[in-house]
């Protein structure tokens, strides 16, 4: 029987539990291990989805819970869905909205059917279940969803971690049970916080359900990140090989290069569009802070080892001129940057794989300046 | 002798007193008449020079008061100019920063030397005289400058606007003497308010000195706009014709076609830039307010008649969706349209004076719902 998952998985090669691999999609392959930029609302901020398609970056992640508020799914639906919405034709990925509404919003009730919370925009009330989030993704439209989960408070006791794991397991059944749209796909995720035993539960029961995929929640909360790296290591080369493995809201350019090691497919995060509007940019050189008083005279570019449009057109001292005065293009100008430095990053990190020499590959990147923390991220 | 002017203006057609030409810059050539967006701070806000070259721009403004005080002349100049600055290697033009000493800063004295001022951003004082406004401007290397002028208190007695007309005559004779770069052109500024006899002693004096084009300025300040079509028509056509005649701070649509059939080359104006941040759109269909609820669910391109980027890739939703949750791209992509906008408009105009139909152009043109003014010149 073909497998008419609407996303395939396609392991290409292994070096040691690192995984190279093809990832289908209904609009598109994407290249793994891969990095998801995030486009909270259906943006990029600052940045064109031509801008975004030069950052190599092959798919984007939006946000459940900020669409809900405004504009809506029936909205987005009406307008054709997320990528005629955004003007983006290749994959996206929506999360669940569980996460936002534990950091973001102000809880008003917690439930097995769900949680009620108030909008952090205009306070009202609104109820978020497995199945609505389900709805509101089916009328978002992209090519991956996410189960909705619950997170546990942080930090935990033993008991109300293992109490998320199993609400999360029940709610990932539901979530399948009200997943309306055979084109998109659907993956669980594993809950458990820092507690191997807690992960390997709830990964099992996930498998037991056989999702599209498995994301991996719940880490870069705070916890120290070899911490994260250990834990992964112990369990996540066990998730089930045929299908992708994505770990939620991670990372430093170390993370990712940690946690491929560990068999992670595919990663999110804030970190280079923040930073970015920040003024901290990635740089092979390490860090930098285009504030910084020493780039005021700096024709040099930003990153002399990169290749984006802003390293290859603006100096330093333009880059610094830029946000002292609060211009947005700096904003926009970083986000590039960073994102495709990112990307870059990705793309030596599967090379590495192909060629079978990850490991020394990433003892030699970990003694490079990049593998420094940004000031932001430290 | 050959002329070795650093720029030159070359009259290909007339129709009425409308001109169509060509401004040759040692940048490159600018088709006229022509309107230049204003880059205040060297960039055109949220916009990159890639997206401003593609809406069909040829020159961009900058300002002098905003440059000096930051990053300040010598910065740019060590970074190689205003050209290398911005990343932008076509025309580039400077006012002489008289006009936001007046408007924004506090003044603290004001003499036949030149002014004093305090800064807006820090309150540091600062003297701007007509040798110091030339000497910042050829640190920052535009192709064509300004001359510093006084512009007289709005609304200013008759003998207060004599007074700064003489005065800009006699600053405008040591701004040539101070001129230290024989590849920038440097135009005169023509004042006198709504005084035809001031405006003509004026650019005589002015063109009495020979400048390498010249600027009127201090209209579209808050008179009527038919006040400054009827003063421009009863002199404009007089100044030198073999000089590009440019417009400083106008306007609207329809005060570019009616400033043109005066005989108007250049003009300069925020309000493509600044009403696309504000969410006020210019389309074919009139003007447009992007924040209204009735574009929630139109699927349909902002302006159908435009063939920008914006245009072609987003729908009235997701543009009011960006405004609505703030999103700094909905600022990009409506000043590019904007600007575009514009640009869409002299290229019809330039057209009809080629092609020997300006009068009946401009007649038609003013009977469609482009010529409206939009919600915030209006």
């Amino acid at each position: 029987m073909p497998d008419r998952r609407p996303v395939r998985y396609e392991l290409l090669a292994r070096c040691g539990k690192a995984r190279r691999g093809r990832l289908h999609t209904p609009h598109g392959t994407i290249e793994t291990p891969a990095f998801m930029p995030v486009g909270t609302r259906a943006t990029l901020k600052g940045l064109t989805p031509d801008q975004l398609a030069e950052t190599g970056s092959e798919i984007v992640l939006a946000n459940t819970y900020h669409l809900m508020l405004r504009p809506g799914g029936p909205v987005i639906e009406a307008l054709g869905g997320l990528h005629t919405f955004m003007s983006w034709d290749r994959p996206v990925l929506t999360d669940s909205g569980g996460f936002q509404v534990f950091s973001l919003a102000e809880l008003r009730r917690m439930g097995e059917d769900g949680v009620v919370f108030r909008s952090h925009l205009d306070g009202a009330r609104i109820e978020l279940t497995p199945e609505v989030s389900i709805r509101v993704q089916n009328e978002l439209g992209a090519d991956i969803i996410m189960a909705f989960d619950e997170c546990p408070p942080l930090p935990g006791t033993p008991r109300e971690v293992a109490d998320a794991v199993r609400r999360t397991i029940r709610w990932a059944q539901r979530c399948q049970v009200a997943h309306a749209n055979p084109r998109q796909a659907l993956y669980g995720i594993v809950q458990g916080g820092l507690d191997l035993d807690l992960r390997r539960e709830c990964f099992e029961a996930l498998a037991a359900l056989d999702f599209d995929g498995y994301a991996i929640g719940g880490l870069s909360v705070g916890e120290p990140p070899p911490a994260m790296w250990g834990l992964l290591d112990a369990f996540a080369d066990d998730l089930p090989a045929e299908r992708a493995r994505y770990l939620m809201g991670v990372g430093t350019p170390r993370d990712l290069v940690e946690c491929v090691a560990t068999g992670i497919d595919q990663f999110d995060c804030v970190l280079p569009t923040r930073n970015g509007r920040k003024s901290y940019a990635f740089t092979s050189e390490g860090p930098l802070r285009m504030r910084n008083a020493r780039h005021k005279l700096d024709r040099g570019p930003l990153d002399p080892a990169c290749d984006c449009y802003t390293c290859r057109r603006f100096s330093r001292g333009y880059l610094r001129h830029l946000f002292l005065t609060g211009e947005v293009l700096g904003a926009s100008l970083l986000s590039l940057h960073n994102v495709r430095f990112y990307q870059t990053l990705m793309a030596s990190i599967r090379r590495a794989i192909e060629e079978d020499r990850f490991a020394a590959w990433r003892q030699a990147f970990l003694r490079t300046p990049a593998a420094g923390a940004s000031e932001e991220s430290a």
